[in-house]
């Protein structure tokens, strides 16, 4: 192993369109104490408009730095290529795009192997303990610097992601959008102690000589070299690494390493941890991987409620399913205590076997790199003109119904909201009427009632993205636990409640978070499935659009009349305030005899 | 950290019952080296009986020993104290229990930090590269040594479990029954990427001195202590380490160690790796852990079916479903590769938030417990007398018409078996036949046809295996990759295919597996149903049992009619060879208008 002193890490590659400013200003830290001054490292892609309300500043993860994209095609690649540029999702023919090495990095802004201006040496381990908050003032210098009083967005993902939760909730004025991905509430207490066994290994290793190895000449090589591949095998899945290392489990490479490469996943390692100690800096891994771990946003509903309360931007979170680092229940989480407040957010887990690093790597890019894109460009629409993009009207006699039951200036949440159909004629609506009754055009959806969505289907999900309809990613069955009692003035279930399996706990859950609920389903007592079953002798058939599904493929799962719907609501004490059957292969509402002459019916209910 | 001698590790802690045996002939290795000698170091507990036939080896894990459990009152706890035991299940009042320290360990038997008699000194690295299939031809020599042929059965967990697999196809003729608890067919990359960093933290510590660190009078105390502290997250789950740390996630214990104890998990870390550091040794964990990674059963079906087909003892194999270092899905393959084989298997993986401690641990005892103690009891039964014990006759009409369909010393598949009355009752038939046949009380049910349970309630799973019914936990709407075409003479679904979302699926896959496939469902053209729906205008009722369900409570998630059923056999160019209709409540087949008459249809079919 070379030793590979700290300046040689930042000057190996050089960064050859960063800039930097350094603020002559003390920076007093969240934990009491001050850095004398500050130099700040970054990049930009894109021109700042005339408003200045197009910046979008990217947070970047443990081993990043300022270099997100390649400035030209001379440049080399940045670490997230595939998301920055133009025409990519965070399009630099639109938006401003700023990327700074965090404070506490090696790649340029004031970290650990810097001088201390105050003592001519270098602070290595005397350089203080600092939090994402302190990145996070250190970065807002930088925008002030710039002459942006307020962001559009703030994204990253991992370190960049919490980077951005902390944005949204240290400076809620100055953000108006943010997209933490693969991030989370708080590390988990298992990846907690991989970091702490990390820095174990880096602090155990001779030559770390207690942080002040540049004074020995020395590196902590082997330990920092350690603590990379643990730290890698926290960002690969299971399944990744699978598929990457099963087929040649015992093949290892022959490599110049002191490392074990018996097996393939052992040269792999090797690889990764001998090529980290050629780029990073011991001692700012140990000051990031501490930030990270002493990030805790909360860890209970109330706590989290608490730490968002005042954030003021629309959010679009982002975990993935393989991700056992930032596990997708702590962004849910975070994602639930703001749709609990009435914020707007936007929820999804994307499916993924890439494990932590799915966010750097192009595999579920379609998916996710899509929802950015619409999130960002519908963000600027709104900012721009106040509303939301323009909709067609949906073509369901179930859905005018609906509509027409609730009353204006209502919030709303609709469970399985499918596309956002419903919601968006919704939204809509309170646009005309916020328009009409303050004579002005609307300049901020802030104003409107609370309207959200919950669907499970990812794609579905996405495309209420793209309609602007904030929409959170949620499996019914699981429950409504986040939401607050009698949150919502209306929760809407239509056309669901015969695909979920466990009726009474949804039912429940829907009366005990909206003051009215708007329930609507096929009726088993509609003439013809009686028709059907009396006498062919066959189980009904129900629609699904233009479909009629088979007995072996419908989604459905439960079956009803109007009758025993109503004999439910008698036995649960559920109170219906009305009752709509509709005939919809007529496209009418019925009169007579409702549990043989409606196909569909709507009912307002609420807990008697 | 004081220094640590690995002779004090053997001494610290003296084992007053452990008994020792030296075998001077030399032990060629699976890998091409020879140990000169070998001494073991094992325990034992209960009596060997006259037949010699009631022993039981027990395997233990990485860093365990000969001392599974306490010999009297005063004696120390051993690591299996839960399960070894007077009336525990493993039962020392009928059992003779045994337990060695594995070749490679550090307590007694023969290991690296021994003397190498052709040498004089210690082995160090010199100590050969060990498999687990040597870890058994040592224990296959202590076993000779007792005077025992044939084990009843090999039950370990983790490296024990392997352990257990190494014995049931090393020595298939010497034991009766194998139960590997929290194994796999091989470590999964992820898991063998944790041993290759934790081997890495032993070699790069200086005081290692590539393994002679007892010439060097030192002990690669930290590198050791890292390794643990990894080792120790892997064991526990997230879930498990969210309990336990996170309420006081931030107050770490003041601690006499070099480690860091910032965190409440940081101070327990330091602790484990403190405090293994003066009970183990660093050459035995080397040499141990990498008899774990070398171990592979297979990664493909294939290769599995290969390795276990030699196989002829009984399995229950069990895993734990938050068991992250073997995951459930490792030990799946294990126990479906052994299905396909028409091996005698048992498989549940046992619902846990332990991980893969939690085998050694009380929280979820009660059901794994039960199940070893019901297959011991069972095996050795059997063993015995010959036959499964005997069973009351099921009461259930659809049973009676089924067993009658079934020809004697057909093989038969029940899907979704629940507590195994038509198997048992089946499996009593064949034994009564085997009799009847040879003239003779059958003495092995190898004889037997195949009978095998799936069912995925693992309370149903005890309760197949207390009454003796080989069952697999499984979960039919993953279908039955696991088996081979045509592999059972009979398929049976009975009263289960309403309960399944993707029927078309099932039954494609039943009609794969089995020859013919006997389904039995509730038919909804019933004229109770019927009238119900034209008359009432109410949903059709269905019985569970003596339970008559409500449309939103039901398991049942299909309905159809007989003519549906027909009609869908049609459509698929599925053949009907016998369509049973019954009348259940009036407990007879019905002969006329069966689409109306009937309430439950039995029908046989197969492939057209």
């Amino acid at each position: 192993m070379d030793f590979v002193s700290t300046d040689s890490i930042r000057n190996a590659n050089p960064l050859k369109y960063a800039q930097e400013i350094t603020f002559r200003t003390p920076l007093p830290l969240e934990l009491g104490q001050t850095l004398p001054e500050i130099r700040i490292v970054y990049e930009t892609y894109g021109q700042l408009n005339e408003k200045k309300d197009n910046a979008v500043l990217l947070c970047h993860a443990l081993s990043g730095d300022s270099h997100a994209a390649a400035h030209d095609s001379e440049d080399d690649p940045g670490w997230w290529e595939i998301m920055v540029g133009p025409g990519k999702p965070i399009d630099t023919r639109q938006f401003f795009v700023i990327c700074s090495n965090c404070l506490g990095g090696c790649r340029g802004t004031t970290g650990p192997n810097d001088i201390n201006p105050q003592t001519g040496k270098r602070y290595g381990t005397s350089f203080p303990e600092i939090t994402v908050g302190d990145i996070v003032e250190a970065q807002n210098r930088l925008i002030e610097h710039l002459g942006i009083n307020r962001l559009l967005a703030v994204i990253g993902g991992s370190l960049g992601g919490i980077n951005a939760i902390e944005w949204a909730t240290r400076f809620p004025d100055k953000i108006a959008a943010a997209v933490p991905l693969a991030a989370g509430s708080h590390l988990t207490s298992q990846a907690l102690a991989f970091d702490i066994v990390a820095r174990n290994a880096i602090q155990s290793d001779p030559n770390f000589h207690g942080g002040e190895y540049h004074e020995y000449g020395t590196v902590p090589a082997d330990g920092l070299a350690i603590a990379r591949m643990l730290g890698h095998i926290t960002y690969l899945s299971r399944e990744s690494m699978m598929k990457k290392f099963d087929t040649d489990r015992n093949e290892g490479r022959k490599m110049n390493t002191k490392f074990e490469t018996k097996f393939s996943v052992g040269s792999y390692l090797a690889y990764q941890g001998d090529k980290f100690v050629e780029r990073f800096d011991a001692n700012s891994y140990l000051t990031l991987s501490t930030a990270i771990d002493l990030f805790e946003l909360g860890s209970t509903p109330a706590v989290l409620k608490k730490s968002l309360r005042k954030s003021m931007c629309r959010w679009l979170i982002l975990s993935f399913s393989s991700d056992w680092l930032f596990p997708p229940l702590f962004s849910r989480h975070i994602a639930e205590a703001l749709a609990a407040l009435d914020k707007r957010v936007n929820y999804c887990d994307i499916p993924s076997e890439c494990g932590h690093d799915a966010f750097l790597l192009p595999n579920d890019f379609t998916l996710y790199g899509e929802m950015i894109r619409a999130f960002l460009k519908n963000a600027a629409f709104e900012i721009a003109s106040g509303g939301a993009p323009p909709f067609q009207r949906p073509d369901r006699l179930d859905y005018e119904q609906i509509l027409d039951l609730i009353p204006r200036g209502a919030s709303v949440l609709d469970l399985g909201c499918g596309k956002g159909g419903l919601l968006a004629r919704l939204r809509q609506r309170e646009e005309k009427r916020q328009f009409e009754e303050s004579g002005l055009r609307q300049n901020s959806s802030a104003a409107l009632p609370h309207i959200l969505g919950l669907e499970i289907n990812e794609k579905y999900v996405l495309q209420c993205i793209q309609r602007g309809i904030d929409v959170v990613q949620a499996n019914l069955n699981e429950g409504l636990a986040a939401f607050e009692e009698n949150q919502f003035d209306f929760v809407i279930l239509s056309k669901t409640l015969q695909t979920i399996r466990d009726v009474e706990f949804v039912l429940d859950e829907m009366l005990r978070v909206g003051r009215r609920c708007i329930v609507s389903f096929p009726n088993l007592g509609y003439r013809e499935h009686r028709r059907r079953l009396s006498e062919d002798g066959r189980a009904p058939q129900f629609a699904h659009g233009a479909e009629t599904m088979d007995w072996y493929s419908t989604s459905d799962v439960r079956f009803l009349t109007l009758a025993d719907f109503e004999d439910f609501c008698r036995k649960k004490n559920i109170h219906i305030h009305s009752l709509i059957p509709l005939d919809t292969r007529q496209h009418k509402p019925v009169t007579e005899n409702p549990n043989e002459n409606a196909d569909v019916v709507v009912v307002v209910v609420s807990t008697g």
